[in-house]
């Protein structure tokens, strides 16, 4: 493939609201919230923005088709003509359509929006089915399987095979509330303990409550340019998206070879390190965000993508490696357990997570940098759709 | 902007189902359906794609996030991590995602696939609503008003200003009817008279029944490839991507300027137009697929895209000029008026139909060609999103 001719693309700004229940705000208010603040981060105005790419899950919300009231609200009449759709991985897809826009020459000056209401819907089932986005007529109305189930088989598995425990899948729950609660964008600014996670009810065995991700309201937004669009507005401090990859996988669960690992993280990260040079990510890669919608798919990712091997996760948060002083840190602010994870914002939150850490403007959760490239991972239904991307300065 | 450096981007296949009542067929079925006709006529296999594209609307069909179970029935597991919609317009929106994709460099073999099945909803009222696809809290739940009520409103101020008449719009039912009897995917395949078109019933005054498109299932596919990756398989029935031109607009009716016409079309062309090097789109263009989900839109749209005068599309019918030997035959194929109107698939469909007449396979639907250009026009809700492509061999 011709890369390398290809124009390349920085993320100018980043925008992110407070993550929970939001009551307060429309769906339209909230993408503004974000919206405004990438774009005053970018020091650009709406009316420079070419194109503007909206992500929602579309968890039943009043509006069917968001895409147009989202951007006129926002000032992105006549630029908004395209919504995407990768169930929880949706941000990041929108990012990608953003970005090949530019890199294709068609835009340089891009916004992708990504948001989701999870509140406003009826049940906390109807987002399961919609989240779950697995082969509905066959396993939901078969067997009656919602999110938490899928992955509770997969963290079954992942115990069964490789002895992780309760207690090592509460680390990483009790890691990230104690990094959400610093995080003023966060759900739930409360640290947890151990005692109070491994004690927590059981949501579906073995996951417990303290396991799962909650429902969240929220949006975040990133400006992209092309560089030469970067050169013209005389902005310093770019990160650039060095690599994306992407992969998806089968619909049925019993189709997989493997429950204990996500064949799509693996693809997906394999396709981001080629595109972006990186062989060792542990040595190359100073702080990430990973998808932990459930403890035990962090600690899969820890082991999808190469930062330890297949069945140490649960040794790597037990260790302490993926905390602030380990060997990478993961989900510094919150991760999807406590920052929260409205679907379609998560992606392009955790762009402006990592846009945020690689340019030292994290504050009380700053990761040491040493290559200052920074890393995201997000994860669609239970391994249905992968993203990642490899940021740099 | 940096365009010329960039990729070349060819269509290699296109397939498309028949278009109608699909009860003998699921979603995956009639997707795959148009898969396989399209990988057939590129000439690869689906091992080859690296990149599936999955557009639909999403009328409310039992799967509610489809591009998992639709990539995997197609044989693209591991390659489908992005779904988009434009409302009418997702078929577009598709082929853009597989478009920029491989501009950027990121894929070199990619397929859009577009479907839709309408029949499978409850009522044509809940399609209404979502296809109108405008501010639902005010329009909707205010005045009642869904899709025929809303172009509706058009036609009365195209009428009002311009004498537009209703037989000059049921000359464009009776020719799309006419063309769509000899097109075997049509879901019409009955010419009409003229007589019987202006005699039918109001549906949403002035507009008749046989003003407006049916409610179709049905799917299409287009494999796009690189200039090299082209070059590499020795493919030489090629049909170029020259343009792509994309606009929105307001969701809310009350605030547009005009009701006359469609600011989305006049941008998106004008935006096709500029990358493609068309000054004179009769002179320049051979044959078009014009967006008549209502026959006023077509009217409306021989004006926008600058076939004739603003206020002259009704003489532009009329007086043959987008039939078989007028200045530039228009829904050659029998439009989404009569080949029928499957949202998600319209937009690839229409790429379809111009791929068949520039390849000069359009049989007794053939155009005469005399620069080899093509154009494709698909309009989402009531121009709240506008898409043009510039076809080209």
């Amino acid at each position: 493939m011709g890369m390398g001719s290809e124009t390349r693309v920085g993320i100018i700004g980043v925008g992110c609201t407070k993550f929970g229940v939001r009551d307060d705000a429309t769906i339209q208010e909230i993408a503004f919230e974000a919206v405004r603040e990438a774009l005053q981060d970018a020091g650009v105005t709406r009316e420079d923005i070419q194109l503007s790419v909206v992500g929602t899950a579309g968890t039943r919300s009043y509006e069917l088709m968001p895409a147009v009231p989202i951007n006129e609200y926002c000032g992105f009449a006549g630029k908004g003509p395209i919504r995407v759709e990768a169930a929880c991985a949706t941000g990041s897809a929108a990012v990608y359509t953003a970005y090949t826009s530019i890199r294709a020459g068609i835009a340089d000056l891009a916004v992708a929006i990504g948001f989701e209401k999870m509140n406003e819907v009826d049940t906390p089932t109807s987002l399961a089915v919609g989240g779950r986005s697995g082969s509905y007529l066959w396993e939901f109305h078969q067997y009656g399987t919602t999110f938490p189930g899928y992955y509770a088989m997969l963290a079954a598995a992942h115990m069964a095979r490789y002895g992780t425990t309760d207690k090592q899948m509460a680390m990483v729950a009790v890691k990230n509330h104690r990094n959400a609660a610093k995080n003023p964008k966060a759900q739930f600014r409360k640290e947890i303990t151990l005692e109070k996670a491994v004690g927590s009810r059981y949501v579906a065995y073995p996951l417990r409550l303290f396991d799962c991700s909650p429902i969240s309201d929220g949006a975040a937004a990133a400006v992209l340019a092309s560089e030469e669009k970067i050169k013209e507005l005389g902005i310093d401090n770019v990160v650039w998206i060095e690599g994306v990859g992407y992969s998806s996988d089968t619909a049925n669960m019993p189709k997989r070879a493997d429950y204990a690992g996500l064949k799509a993280s693996v693809e997906a990260s394999q396709m981001a390190y080629r595109m972006a040079g990186i062989d060792d990510p542990l040595k190359q890669i100073d702080v990430a965000a990973l998808h932990d919608c459930f403890t035990i798919a962090e600690i899969m990712a820890y082991e999808d993508l190469g930062f330890c091997r297949k069945g140490e996760g649960g040794k790597f948060i037990e260790e302490g490696e993926s905390d602030f002083g380990g060997k990478l840190p993961v989900n510094t602010f919150g991760g999807l357990k406590a920052k929260g994870h409205p679907l379609g914002a998560t992606g392009v939150a955790m762009i402006y997570e990592i846009v945020k850490q690689l340019r030292e403007e994290a504050g009380d959760l700053q990761a040491e940098l040493k290559n200052y490239k920074g890393l995201t991972h997000n994860i669609g239904g239970t391994g249905h759709f992968g993203w990642v991307y490899i940021l740099g300065v």
